[in-house]
């Protein structure tokens, strides 16, 4: 591997004690940072009105890019090692020989909702839309690591991308690991399409893992390696970053499959600084989507004015892409509060007061939106 | 037209004066606002590691809607009227039957650097990433122009998009008009397809405007209707918004083609959260881009520690498209302050200090890139 991989921490003890903060600085009541800013600016979010599509259409899907879109070379070569009995060098023709599986997949980005946090992590300022749904093509991560032959001493894959920079003071080239259980699951891809196109290059071109129901940080994109290990991955975006923690202090828990959501088309137009919404009396009918990466969603309710109304579901689009429902309503003038939470079939339920955590993962409150009838 | 149209006002006075806001509040030097947030996470920037490409890759394009993307009905027809001869309604594939042309544009928002202006006007809140190039495919506007038969007492052509809410008070559809002389350029063309691809939703699918030079609120999306008018267009986005005001009092001049500018892949690699950029001492290739919508590109400088040094600049790529510029570095350890500045044809360069707007429109000081290198 090369020089800008992770220092290897001397146990398998999460590094998070360290003191090393996973983002930058404690979280705060204080106002949005220039550092906030730019990180907004970079990355897409996905406008909600995309929420009217089961496919996010090309260009509107959330990107999160933890440092810069990597150039790749025409030389690119998949490594696979480790603990295997044939470590490989594959090249994107090699792969696209490969048998093929395509995916239906909401991902959503695991600090979706952080910025309206309080207090607010200091990272991406998501506010709701850090979400999309696709089809992504590739080989079964399961089929390469059979044809390599996985040592019976493994525990977990490691995954490498070309991506490099610094994040908490550690220089890094982005890597995750999985447990071999999730690694072998037969959805899990190596994905060269997206939405039957060439993967485009802010998604990981030429090869990007994805595995369906997690949070967006477990598909790597840009993938220059798959490593087979024996002790548990103690890199930064795992041991350090993307954790549940209570403060800088905790270990934490590590973040890992997509709490349920619902999002809708807020109804009506927009004002262009506000994003007030505008809407004229009479008919409307509110869409949406719902997902979990626990369980299949079971139900969606329509908050209005703090009364829940259970709305209408699509039939399921795949056991991974979010669920499209729809309530009609009849608005009379006036402000009123629009929200909507989904029930999974885990019996899980979004909250309607935060549930606060020190890097801002997985918050999954309700969304509400505020409407002006006239 | 439909209720959502423009009020008219009753003189061709710019609006500016009327004390309507383009967008919400007074200049400020205070903290980000909430509202600047929201804008960031919806509007798309171009990553600057994207300036590698002639083209820019789909998805990374700037995307700047000013309300919602619009739902486009299946019995959508463009409508041609007003001081014509012949009004007309057309279908795309009747447009597709038509003549097409294919045109490469650099295209930048108006806005773009408003965020780094002192103090920083309140609306989408831009660094340097608003830009983006593409092909853009479809039928001339002169010809459409031609077949309608323009009246001779025609002074402007506007054009109305799908796109509706409510803007410094005022509840509008999106909507720009061009002078006849400009309408008549050879090169403006009405696109249906961006790189070769049908126009994604947020370029304004099924129909956008393309005006080539022009700053990009000129190219209006979700195209709706086309009107001659023989009295200068006051609408919102023309009289009010888009002006180089010093305050809020003055009528100011409209914004139209896009100022010389330069910007460069940023060297080196990112730390997450500061964006700070890092590199080892040794040799580099410093790469960017340069455009003006107001004449060739004819050098670019690039400014280390505040010396000054003449690019290599590549071969135009058409007279609407960035020129890529080149220079080797050989970067020493320590601290060092990067600059590119562009001039054009018309002997019109970079300012190396801004000059102020009340809108933040056109800011094309130099940009500045801080990196160290160890």
């Amino acid at each position: 591997m090369s020089k800008l991989i992770y220092r290897r921490r001397p146990s398998a003890r999460p590094a998070a004690h360290s003191g090393v903060a996973a983002h930058s600085g404690e979280p705060t009541h204080g106002p949005l940072t220039r550092e906030e800013l730019q990180l907004a600016v970079r990355n897409h979010s996905m406008p909600l009105e995309a929420l009217r599509e089961d496919l996010t259409p090309p260009g509107l899907h959330y990107v999160l890019t933890h440092f810069d879109i990597p150039q790749v070379s025409g030389a690119w070569h998949l490594r696979i090692g480790g603990a295997v009995e044939r470590a490989m060098e594959l090249s994107l023709a090699a792969l696209k020989r490969d048998p093929a599986i395509s995916v239906q997949v909401t991902m959503e980005c695991a600090g979706n909702g952080r910025s309206l946090l309080r207090p607010r992590p200091l990272s991406q300022p998501w506010t709701l839309e850090g979400v999309g749904t696709a089809v992504w093509t590739g080989v079964p991560l399961a089929y390469l690591l059979s044809q390599a032959g996985v040592e019976p001493e493994a525990v977990e894959v490691v995954f490498t991308g070309l991506d490099a920079g610094i994040q908490g003071g550690v220089r890094q080239q982005y890597a995750r690991s999985l447990p071999i259980s999730e690694a072998s699951r037969a959805d899990v891809v190596l994905a060269y399409k997206m939405n039957g196109s060439e993967l485009p290059p802010q998604h990981g071109y030429p090869l990007r893992l994805v595995v369906p129901g997690w949070y967006g940080m477990a598909s790597v994109k840009w993938l220059q390696s798959i490593q087979v290990v024996t002790t548990p991955f103690q890199g930064f975006q795992q041991a350090v970053a993307y954790r549940y923690q209570h403060n800088a202090d905790d270990a934490g828990t590590p973040v890992s499959r997509i709490r349920v959501r619902s999002l809708m088309v807020p109804p009506g137009i927009p004002d262009f600084f506000t994003r007030r919404r505008y809407l004229h009396r009479g008919p409307v009918m509110f869409h949406g989507r719902a997902w979990s990466g626990e369980g299949a969603v079971t139900k969606v309710e329509v908050g209005i004015d703090g009364k829940w109304v259970p709305a209408q579901l699509d039939k399921p689009a795949g056991a991974f892409a979010w669920r499209g429902w729809s309530l009609p309503w009849v608005a009379d003038a006036g402000h009123h509060e629009l929200a909507c939470r989904a029930t999974d079939a885990t019996g899980a339920v979004q909250p309607l007061e935060q549930h606060w955590n020190y890097q801002g993962m997985g918050n999954n409150t309700v969304q509400r939106v505020r409407v002006i009838v006239e």
